[in-house]
């Protein structure tokens, strides 16, 4: 069985790929809940729902996310209300997060309740919050801190970048933290996700960096960055107010000791050298998902790593 | 400044007709919340709603309640989910009761929220709920009791309706209050709803039978029977099951000592005598609401019994 680690839509392709090759007692998918906030009283978890949407077809690719054939009746509603409107609810996702917040108010774990919409949608494989309790990332900007949708959404990223931290006693889920103990796990792999504001969450769970620097199993990571820019999202903009080169070599450097092997794309083929320098085996391949054959592909190439003698890769 | 007392949607109409004929500072509506519940989280309030809509010109006039070029995605959404789906959550309407429910979570009285939501959609008109506190209608069947709206809607009213009564300590509304106490009330006007479903709820709040029976100004009820059936709604099946005969008639025995006049439709005149020996002054005019027009007449013609002399009148 192998792990897979998620943030929002980079990890959700790899973990669509993953799903199509791997069998659903094969592969457990931990999303990261550490955007997940309250909204107008709505429980709403981005990530979750990203890598939901996805795996089952559901996601919108041109928007990049939220559900396809999506309807904004009630974010029009909103407005005329003089609500706010800078977080974007389409009528369709309103029943992920009403259902999602009802379920969370009668007592159900977010773990469950997660399974639960799963479960609706067809989904086969486990995903699964990498916590229960609420773990709430706050960035530090040069406006002060922000909770992470206020920086994210309402502020599209703008202010500089200047650290992260994590409010909420969140602990290691359930089911993540079986997993992560579970003789049966062959192998853990991080998805394209940011590593500042995906990743760190995971380690910031107590037990969860300890587990991993602790782990009998292969580590890959596969780098956000491609030809010195991000594929999505904000990482290439913080990297750059972090005074960090945007190259997926310094990525790896942010995983050195975490992880085995980092894969990045043919374009960047050049610094597996400095890569290796780190310490960890450089898997060379496509690894820009643009469809569900390249996302498959790069699966497939993470999972034969995973599951060769690792010696014999090493070499 | 007149006071009319609603329910849901004939209420509504005869509403919207007294706001085109008063000016906003002589009306003041005040409306059943003994429907309102919490569904999936959310705070509904059907019959503010509906005078809402109402008033606003945006209500459903083919469906006859919720929100006109209304979408239903949210609802597929819930449904494929599993969700409770007997009480139909349009995606505009949906605003609404997010906006509510989110309001009355940061402490904002039911009142507060219902002037917010009147005039965002640019009611000028008082709407005020009859309570602030939850007044919850329980009815009695021939299944056992039931809540308002597992009966009313779930159970399309199949059940036999054996008794009504009302739990939580509502009291009445500040604004109900304080107009029923001011010296400027000209009138108090009862709408064409449910008698014992939707006025019944405000003679239960502890003070106002009491300051209806101890008035100083004419008090008006609309009947909800035109030609022994009910307008719309299941007052005749409640009457039929109670015993009663559906009838003008037996509606105006139910207001007996609480108000002055009682307005029939003209296909039920040869009612008139048997209900003046009640008591009651009859105005008998075209009480079926089908249009603005008609609404409006009906509006007119109950201020004209309420603003002319009554002893004129009366006579």
């Amino acid at each position: 069985m192998m792990l897979a680690i998620s943030g929002g839509v980079g990890g959700a392709k790899l973990a669509a790929g993953l799903a199509q090759v791997l069998a659903p007692e094969d592969l457990t998918i931990a999303v990261n809940t550490g955007d997940d906030f309250v909204h107008l009283g709505l429980a709403i978890s981005p990530d979750l729902d990203t890598v939901m949407y996805t795996l089952a077809g559901l996601n919108d690719t041109q928007r990049g996310w939220g559900l396809a054939n999506e309807t904004w009746s009630c974010m029009d509603s909103l407005r005329r209300l003089g609500a706010a409107d800078w977080f974007q609810l389409g009528d369709r996702d309103l029943g992920t997060h009403l259902y999602r917040s009802h379920r969370l108010s009668q007592g159900a774990t977010l773990t469950e309740v997660t399974a639960e919409l799963c479960r609706a949608v067809g989904i086969r494989h486990a995903v699964v919050p990498m916590s229960d309790a609420p773990a709430r990332t706050i960035i530090d900007t040069s406006e002060g801190e922000l909770s992470f949708q206020d920086y994210f959404v309402r502020r599209h990223c703008e202010p500089a970048f200047r650290g992260i931290r994590f409010e909420g006693g969140a602990a290691l889920g359930d089911r993540l933290d079986s997993v992560l103990r579970d003789g049966a796990l062959k192998a853990i792999i991080f998805g394209p996700s940011n590593p500042i504001l995906s990743i760190r969450p995971f380690l910031a769970l107590p037990g969860f960096e300890a587990a991993l620097r602790g782990r009998s199993v292969p580590a890959v990571a596969v780098s956000p960055i491609i030809g010195n820019a991000a594929v999505k999202g904000p990482l290439a903009k913080i990297m750059t107010e972090m005074g960090t080169p945007v190259s997926a070599l310094e990525v790896a450097r942010l995983y050195v000791g975490l992880i085995d092997a980092f894969v990045i794309d043919v374009v960047d083929a050049p610094q597996a050298p400095a890569i290796r320098d780190l310490g960890l085996d450089v898997i060379v391949t496509p690894a820009l998902m643009v469809d569900a054959a390249t996302r498959n592909a790069l699966a497939r190439t993470v999972i034969e790593y995973c599951s060769a003698d690792r010696k014999a890769v090493r070499t």
